[in-house]
């Protein structure tokens, strides 16, 4: 079921839709707030050691910090008090981030780099907020199918329409869940970040995929699934459209890859049986990651989506999920090892975790 | 001053390297713990996806957590209590880690892999530890220069002892400190590892300076470093030997890298006298961070140095010195944007950073 999506723009600008799952709804709440339009002073700068961009957000560090829950701006607006949703109620909203690190309206560039190892450019992109439901107590686990499948359109949607313009090279649906992975908000969110280039992990892993195909003339994804489900002691669950396993090379003690099984570029391009059933084989594994400890898991889940323009005959849709929690109280933390050079060391197999995420939940 | 370097065998068959500033000290301290010797489950498995190396060590999950103080492992053995170091009392000391990711005693692989996807090799390799000082409250920022010279011996000694075996292609000495990082010990204390591999973040930076090369004709390091002692706004201070600055596409919102001027492959490759001053600009850098907050910075110092058998021609001896305090008690996640895509968000620019460096202290 497609959503019913309504624009409208918040007092300092900045655009916010509402994706409705039934007709009717009243959005003509105007924003009452006096807000004075932000300036974004973002860059991103090329680091020539590691040929790969770095963003510099310096008007970011006075943004909100945890406040307390009858203060949240992403509640809807009741009782007279103001968030940064002007409607009583919602099902799923996206809004441009008050506080983005890339933004379409972003300060020129001042000061001069006049040596051709200084390479800069002005952030250009867009960082949005997704509510996954108007309940400040609710996780995405505990969100009905329904609505699971209402924030899957309006993933895919955003996706398409930033895809769109020409000055955004990737599109990056992702979620950050629990205070140990830093979230200051604990109202049930996520954010779509529009980079202006195809961040470093997901060039290296398309140039990875070109080579493959170059030398086998299929698709490194979809031999690797195949491989996982001969294997099968990764596997965690399997559904009509869908298979979530635990890479053969997990990073992370706990991770989770939800592939569809067809070979698709991105979300747009999910038939809405496949949506329909994404929402719940995502849903059942977010609530296997919530059933690993006495505690809600910390975790990031991110769609890794073909680039908007190049190599999307070459990338093959899939969501990573992944918690640094391994074990009860104790957190993997990212030290020398991973900071420093880039060498993860996992503690916990594959194996293991796959086998305890099959059990739980 | 070379320390005297004396080797003994802890009661497991771990080896254990005291570097004294002074003959005559009494190495004759045999351990005398009743120590199994322990079975290190360490594998390293290909990720094809990104094209990497990861570590599996799940033999590590129970190892020490934050034990009371007066348990250290680290401190000398004293009063009956014995620990990792059978003597009364020490300058530097490097031992083998007791729980290692990686280790020249590796199990032998069990299960089998027969899919070429499925790619993975024994953690082969080498995790020590290099205890700064037998003084349990101080920090390698309050260490003599004369200790801190012990230590940077103790590094050089063993990056060219390590680098001479066949199976190790990168050593990497490095330093957590603070519980921010994960650190589970607070004695002042670093860590030495031996890869089996050139690990990502180094290789691909060899390969872009070996591309600046091959276009320039010059090392890509040396030239930064000219364009940043020209621009001068990034460089936080200089010594007859060593530049320290703060690098133009900083990813950390407190970074800096120590350079030596000189075209070095490695530490050991050092001459005494830029030795001495290392120890001396190093102190100074690390005083640096431990005043930019009320409280000890958290922070991860790593030494980039020439992989023991590549590219050792390419390569340009530097320490990177980075925090994950983006102020006063916040920390710099890493949430989706850098965990999941590798782009990372930096809210400190680069100049304010090296501005706040350079007055602290």
């Amino acid at each position: 079921m497609r959503p019913i999506r309504t624009q409208i723009s918040l007092a300092d600008g900045r655009a916010l839709y509402y994706y409705d799952e039934r007709p009717g709804a009243d959005r003509t709440a105007r924003d009452q707030r006096d807000l004075p339009r932000t300036v974004t002073r973002s860059e991103i700068r090329w680091d020539p050691v590691h040929e790969e961009w770095v963003v510099i957000a310096s008007h970011r560090q006075d943004r909100t910090f945890l406040p307390p829950p009858d203060e949240c701006p992403l509640d809807p607006s009741r009782d007279g008090r103001h968030t940064e949703i002007p409607a009583a109620d919602y099902d799923v909203v996206v809004f441009e981030n008050r506080f983005p690190s890339l933004s379409s309206a972003v300060a020129e560039l001042t000061g001069s780099t006049d040596h051709p190892l200084f390479t800069r450019r002005p952030g250009i992109g867009r960082a949005e907020v997704v509510c996954f439901t108007s309940d400040h107590a609710a996780a995405f686990a505990s969100l009905p199918p329904e609505r699971a499948e209402t924030v899957i359109e309006a993933w895919a949607d955003r996706t398409a329409a930033l895809g769109a313009r020409p000055e955004v090279a990737q599109v990056f649906c992702f979620e950050n869940r629990g205070e140990e992975i830093g979230v200051t908000l604990s109202h049930p969110h996520g954010q779509i970040y529009a980079y202006p280039f195809v961040p470093p992990r997901l060039q290296r892993a398309l140039d990875a995929a070109r080579r493959h195909r170059d030398r086998t003339g299929e698709c490194l994804h979809c031999a690797l699934l195949a491989a996982e489900r001969a294997a099968a002691d990764r596997i965690v669950a399997e559904t009509e459209h869908w298979t979530v396993l635990v890479p053969y090379a997990a990073r992370w003690p706990y991770q989770a890859h939800v592939y569809p099984r067809r070979h698709v570029p991105d979300l747009p391009a999910l038939t809405e049986p496949e949506k329909a059933d994404l929402a719940r084989v995502y849903l059942d594994l977010l609530g296997r990651f919530e059933a690993l400890f006495d505690t809600p898991t910390p975790y990031i889940a991110g769609w890794i989506q073909a680039p908007a323009h190049t190599d999307r005959d070459i990338a093959h849709l899939h969501a990573e999920v992944f918690s640094i929690r391994r074990a009860a109280g104790k957190l993997k933390y990212l030290a020398g090892s991973e900071s420093g050079v880039a060498v993860w060391i996992n503690d916990v197999t594959p194996e293991q975790a796959a086998s305890h995420l099959r059990t739980a939940g």
